[in-house]
């Protein structure tokens, strides 16, 4: 049996595939998917993927807005058979299955590194999976608008050229998307009096342009957009930080993800799951960082 | 309104438009462009680009060396509309204006991030704004020579398929380009000394050829290339470094940096900068380090 | 004179082109290339890249498969002459014909470095140039497996992408790849008793589910594949942990590459040869590191 699990991202590219309507079918296009998602219905994504064929795509050449061909499962055989059956075994058929942490939960931490890391290879995939795990499509977008303050301007770019071709596919319109202003979430008046005091005393006398910005800018807007929960932006980011090896902010923001209701279980899992979608060694080298803040914590 | 900001880099991969006319009438292809220049000529970059339509450029389809599909102000706005406010208002309205630093010198800032990152999509857009801004094509061209050096052989390689077409659709020939070698500036043999010694001392005992080639290729060649001043070369030098997160030696080249004319003031802002086109992190990890700098220079 | 020095890759992309003859003659496809091969080789290399012209390459434009074009020495020559100076001189003319380290080591490292960089651009010319250098095809595919766990998932699926293509080029099926799973080397019981010991000290209260995968798939798994000798396989570890900064892993991997037959001399012209392709920030925030390990191996 072939299973082409990445095959979707190519099809989008291809303008002339009528593969509309059968994406429109999973109610992921309801402004209120399910939040949490089995890991059935991860198997259906594969399973769905499998049924696209990536000779019917190559034949149909590339359009103007071509993403780059996406690898499938098959590619990976052709290549580096133990690499396909890791995927297929380890990744798929276990890390995704665990417990500790849901799927949707899994495809924040995955799409966070993959902005993070520009690779848009697995873009287009991940965002699918995201939002067939329960990712509403205003929090993707909303993802990509945090990390272009946390990865780098670019990296969010990148993701919005993959973005618009999954949204478009998936009859995404403007609607679902949240508003470029508007309401803000409440601030917590003592701990951010906290934190622009110490960034005040660090950057101040170093930085004081970036003093001001991280201010007015991160944590009297971006932070307070209700577009994604308190709980989520900090999973992003301490995801974000991860895995781009930026360990020195790993102990404020994980700190502000539990006090935002991670667990000590679930900030265990991110690491697991960002070891593979980061590599060990990113993995590893925040380890003891993340075992400090754990010890640290009140009780 | 459509402001299709980043299209042009799209335009120039389309071999068939004609529109290297309008590229060549703003001064960019003299030898001598002005050093410093204004706020707003940079908006009449942005006026620019506004004109042209991202839907004609679709039409057209790829050409054999197009570059992949650059988005557009419209595009943010189809997947996250606060991205695109951000990067309106906050980036292009407020920071590339900033007095600190002039927009030359966000530029020389802004293009090392992105080699360095290997961000190739946002690459054609912003060395066109470089060339604009002030930054000679010698200049450019020797950026991506020094940065093959300072961020990895391919990094300069990936920015070369990108300024070849801005070079060819704005006519640079190669009688703009620096050389490939000749006349050096004279070097401060007193400086170098204490470099090469410190060197020797440091990764002799490690890797001999390592410290060969530093003092030979780079401190004795590299380095002495009139094509970019000193103080460039550095703050390419030390934007590199913050970029790619190499906190180790920030202190060596930011001291270097300063003794060759960037003021504190620049060097600060130079950090704001880079919080946006690094991301936060990368600033923030910098800080110490550049904090250490400020304190221990004399006066 | 003209070399195109990376046109093959672009050739690769072109699937009208037949050239798939002329790159079966050099003994790459049997099971058992040479282990060493002499830098005179390497120069063929370059002359046989040298003979196919870019020119004839541009007008066949793109295939659905198609790679981005990747640039030739010419391309570097029309943008930064100095940069096609020192790569014709000093890279493919020096530093790959230094004696302490043979072709096919710096190949492993090299590819190893760009697969971590997720530096796409330059993977085929130096696929090619490994395969040429020694580096069999089931070694080949199984570094990008490695590097999978050691650099990121996705780093692997692009050079999945890459290699499919390289791969087919050259006629190699899959009878020439490492099997999925089967035979493993034997392990050596003390010191990996000793490594779980320290893992499970150290991540064990942080992260259960990262110390399981790491023992049941790592180091009784992917470690004891025999594609790769173990030699080797550390060889590509170390070099990924470079080339990617993250140095707090580099002392049990150097130690452990040098328990498997690396010596002293070759890692020291790792190094010089990593500073290159990573970047010299990368290879001088080795140096204090290995400068350790090496002070503490036993003589």
């Amino acid at each position: 049996m072939r299973r082409n699990f990445l095959v979707l991202a190519l099809a989008m590219a291809i303008s002339h595939v009528a593969c509309g309507a059968d994406n429109n079918t999973t109610g992921h296009t309801s402004p209120e998917p399910p939040p949490e998602v089995s890991s059935k219905q991860a198997d259906s994504m594969k399973t769905r993927l499998a049924s696209q064929s990536s000779d019917q795509v190559d034949k149909l050449g590339p359009s103007s807005n071509a993403l780059p061909p996406v690898p499938t499962l098959e590619d990976l055989r052709m290549v580096a058979p133990a690499l396909a059956r890791y995927t297929e075994g380890t990744l798929l058929g276990d890390l995704w299955k665990r417990p500790e942490l849901s799927p949707r939960d899994r495809s924040i931490i995955t799409v966070a590194a993959l902005i993070t890391r520009n690779q848009t290879i697995e873009m287009p995939y991940h965002f699918n999976l995201a939002l067939d795990n329960g990712v509403k499509p205003s929090e993707l977008s909303e993802i990509i608008t945090h990390l272009a303050f946390y990865s780098g301007w670019a990296n969010a770019t990148s993701a919005v050229a993959v973005a618009k071709d999954v949204f478009s596919k998936r009859g995404i319109g403007s609607d679902q998307l949240p508003p470029a202003s508007g309401e803000h979430l409440p601030i917590d008046e003592a701990a951010e009096a906290q934190r622009a005091a110490r960034v005040e005393q660090d950057v101040g006398p170093v930085a004081p342009g970036l003093v001001q910005y991280t201010s007015d800018l991160l944590f009297h807007d971006l932070w307070l957009r209700p577009a994604l929960a308190p709980r989520d932006r900090s999973l992003v980011t301490v995801s974000a930080l991860i895995a781009s090896g930026q360990v020195a902010q790993i102990t404020y923001h994980l700190n502000r993800a539990m006090d935002n209701g991670l667990t000590k279980a679930q900030a265990s899992e991110m690491l697991t799951q960002l070891a593979f979608y980061a590599g060990w060694p990113k993995a590893f080298s925040a380890i003891p960082v993340v075992k400090d803040v754990f010890e640290k914590r009140p009780k």
